[in-house]
């Protein structure tokens, strides 16, 4: 049994989702793990991540705009606004979501589904640059 | 320090909540680990995993209503209904709660609370086969 | 490659979020790993894990306030009411947040970002002595 880390980067242009799949499995293939364990952690309160459908478009504008529904920006309903009206609807967003998804590794493949993919769930107006640590742990 | 990794298959009668410790339970008893790690995987993006209450049945019909109200059915709020009203609000529950539940197991025992149970949260109306894959580290 | 469990308990004083990143760190820096994956699990359903912005406290006061008013405490919506009006809230804001956090630990660090800390979500109004188990796997 043996483990790697690592730190990758990504860069979102908007707030939405991102895929993050491809970015992933290249460092996961690089490590030559057959069976093992996984684990995404985002290291940011203003972003988040999410296991989502990867096929249909529309499913990932509507939760976009869920997501700004139930935790709007709204001036008036927070005290925390140090980096804009986009902040605090940010952290909400993270805290209501995943900061990390650990997933099985089976047979030389993530264990996903048909229909997922993975994704960093940029909370914030303005494009950032993210860093994931990336666990991985197998034989 | 070995792993064991499994796809166990759940049927869901109706949406809600099923408890799945027992299923669970009796594939990590068979890998003989004292201590460990257990990983849970939800392959699927319309239903997803939750530790809840496992003695008051009120507390989890409330939780059903709940998220039947905080992401409800509604044909006018959502661009995406290719499988019927009920899929989109399916893809927002699973948002707001767990793909991936992981629980270290301590004594030979997993380390869930005594009012604890693990439960597959089906989102669709409708009866699925569902898998959940499984991974267990340890000695 | 070797794992360590242990149980640890935190006292809460009141509803709300307490920082208990120093407890946390305090065991595994005791465990003598540089490499691995820590695992946190709450063992309750009316408390729950989260990792959050530890610069500004009005940024937590936000938070607490948003999910007193998205699951709030109202007799007239839940039928579970064993343990009073903020019985039920606490089982929800406990869905909607996370009952277990995985962190890699890297070059002796754990990755947390510069602005995240870990944090126990009391959801009771009163004190309580709650258990966190905690898995390190490493070397």
């Amino acid at each position: 049994m043996r483990q790697s880390t690592a730190l990758i980067e990504i860069a979102t242009e908007r707030q939405g989702l991102k895929e993050i799949t491809a970015s992933v499995l290249r460092w996961v293939e690089g490590q030559g793990v057959g069976e093992g364990l996984l684990t995404l952690f985002c290291r940011h309160t203003s972003c988040s991540l999410l296991v989502q459908e990867n096929a249909a478009p529309d499913a990932r504008s509507d939760l976009e705009r869920y997501f700004a529904t139930i935790a709007p920006e709204d001036p008036t309903a927070y005290d925390h606004d140090d980096e804009g009206p986009d902040d605090m609807p940010a952290h909400l967003r993270a805290a209501l979501t995943a900061v990390q998804i650990s997933v099985p590794l089976i047979g030389g493949r993530l264990a996903l589904g048909t229909w997922q993919g993975l994704y960093l769930f940029e909370h914030r107006r303005r494009p950032h640059r993210r860093t994931i640590a990336l666990h991985l742990l197998g034989e």
